[in-house]
């Protein structure tokens, strides 16, 4: 039996990975691109594409070796255009990406939401996974993927889950996708960011501004990122502590509306956010097992952090690829 | 072909809605009984079961002309012992209906969330209703039923959806299930009764207060429920029409989510509240439509009355014996 390979891509709104992975799901070699979504689709496309003949190059892969390309994007897909209707994290709007692609990358396109391939890659690559798995990734958005006996819950129209703009503070932060108060502009990176360096204007003292020091030894308030606040929070930082425990309380009362929502057998966390490791998901655990519908009387479902870690949207894609060339 | 027959019992925080329905799904009888949830459950229970023997009586059928016994319960159900986990408007913990039920009536009980029964009853009735629909009730609590593929999601333990206990104001209002925020502490009958309250309280001049009269001619704001503000609104009175602006506009937002949750292709709207007809259905539709993800990109899906008005409990809870026997 020959070996078989395949492309996957994982678009976000901050990085493009993109994977060569084998018929078993291991990655054998990747890359990341920044994603600059200011610069043109085409351009963006053409990006992915010198990247993956790069890649082929690398490994000494001809371009027949690969059974196809798995994407998963940040954005709605129509089910029988395939072109993505929405993805608001990155200025899309109806963009035809098997065309684009195409253009550069012979052989099959399969396009599925980022975290719905997410969720498949966690799913197919663990075993003990379970079947009905509910996977949320915090990264630049909130995203989603409803796994129910073992495949994607598309809803009736394909569109798939989008617990992200769920509404969480009623007529609260105005959200990119138009509406007010939902999940993502509340627990999304950007959000922690935010809060990040509210608390830090607040509080002149913390730790958190020993993370933000430049090249020339003073403070940016600019340089704080994701990890600010959990490496100051590690140090015991008041200010940091008191910022994560409202932020995890809040995207822990986020996946309790998700599980009275979807009653999943397990959650899987993944996206920037999962790095952080049990510091971030036994928080969102604790809150989540307090706030679920009948805390207490029904299971709680156990959490776990994305096996895969952020590479489970490239396996899962090229997932898509290997399973839909295999049958 | 002999007729057959199936009791449908609709167990609600205020009324228990009983009747006898044929294989067809027609009601052909029935009778409500006050709740009363501070009685015993062993009351309750006796009292439902007379009344299903007062029903045969009038009907002149014998409780061998029965397939069996429907009951949809505003629980969470064990799908193991079939026992009833945790009824939060009845103050129920862990109750087993059939034991208890089955003293009195002999025959197969069948018993599912009664929003799951309103939304099967539904579906079933209606060949047009779809096969993807998200039922949701307006009562004495917030229920929801989801039907994917023809059959009640019930999630990986068999405790359906609980739309009405998902955070829509985080930190907001303290709900009866012990968490705060909850839609049913903002969008169900008694909180529309406790806003009616408020409002009236600040506005003397309102209409509302022509609706809350007693015998004796005073005015008595405990005679508000939750027709008051509709009955004055549709009088063209401002302050009734700002509450209701209100209501709707958090209620719709809460079927938003859910739109934005599940993607069904219908959404039907049961419970008390539907007896408002378009006056709340459109008002509905309306802000659900502005709120959903991916509004105008993406179907919104079309919002029905109950067809079956409030009898959905029962015919659905009846069918679940009938289909359970007719297999």
């Amino acid at each position: 039996m020959s070996t078989h390979y395949a492309v996957g891509i994982d678009v976000g709104g901050t990085s493009i990975a993109i994977g060569l992975v084998d018929s078993l799901g291991n990655l054998l070699v990747k890359k990341s691109l920044e994603t600059k979504p200011e610069r043109s689709f085409e351009a963006i496309i053409q990006d992915i594409a010198g990247t993956v003949l790069l890649l082929l190059e690398q490994t000494g892969k001809k371009i027949e070796d690969i059974n196809g390309t798995g994407f998963g994007v940040p954005s709605t897909i129509d089910p029988k255009t395939k072109k993505l209707i929405f993805a608001n994290n990155l200025f899309w709007l109806n963009m035809d990406l098997t065309g684009e692609y195409s253009k550069y990358i012979p052989g099959p396109i399969y396009i599925e939401n980022d975290a719905d391939c997410a969720a498949l890659g966690e799913v197919i690559c663990d075993p003990q996974a379970g079947k009905n798995v509910l996977m949320v990734t915090f990264g630049t958005g909130i995203g989603g993927g409803l796994i129910i006996n073992g495949t994607i819950f598309r809803g009736c129209d394909g569109f798939g889950i989008e617990p992200g703009h769920t509404v969480l503070v009623y007529g609260g932060r105005e959200c990119n996708c138009g509406n007010s108060g939902c999940v993502e502009a509340y627990c999304s990176v950007p959000a922690l960011v935010e809060q990040t360096k509210e608390k830090m204007n607040s509080c002149p003292g913390s730790l958190m501004w020993e993370g933000c020091i430049d090249s020339g030894g003073r403070y940016d308030i600019n340089l704080a990122d994701s990890h600010t606040s959990f490496t100051a929070a590690k140090k015991g930082d008041t200010a940091a502590l008191e910022l994560l425990d409202n932020f995890t309380a809040m995207a822990g009362q986020a996946i309790a509306n998700f599980i009275t929502a979807y009653r999943p057998e397990k959650v899987i966390i993944g996206g920037g956010l999962c790095n952080e490791g049990d510091y971030f998901i036994t928080a969102l655990y604790e809150t989540a097992k307090k706030s679920y519908f009948g805390s207490g009387l029904m299971p709680m479902p156990p959490f776990n952090k994305a096996r895969l870690g952020n590479d489970a949207g490239i396996v899962g894609a090229a997932m898509l690829a290997m399973q839909a060339t295999a049958l």
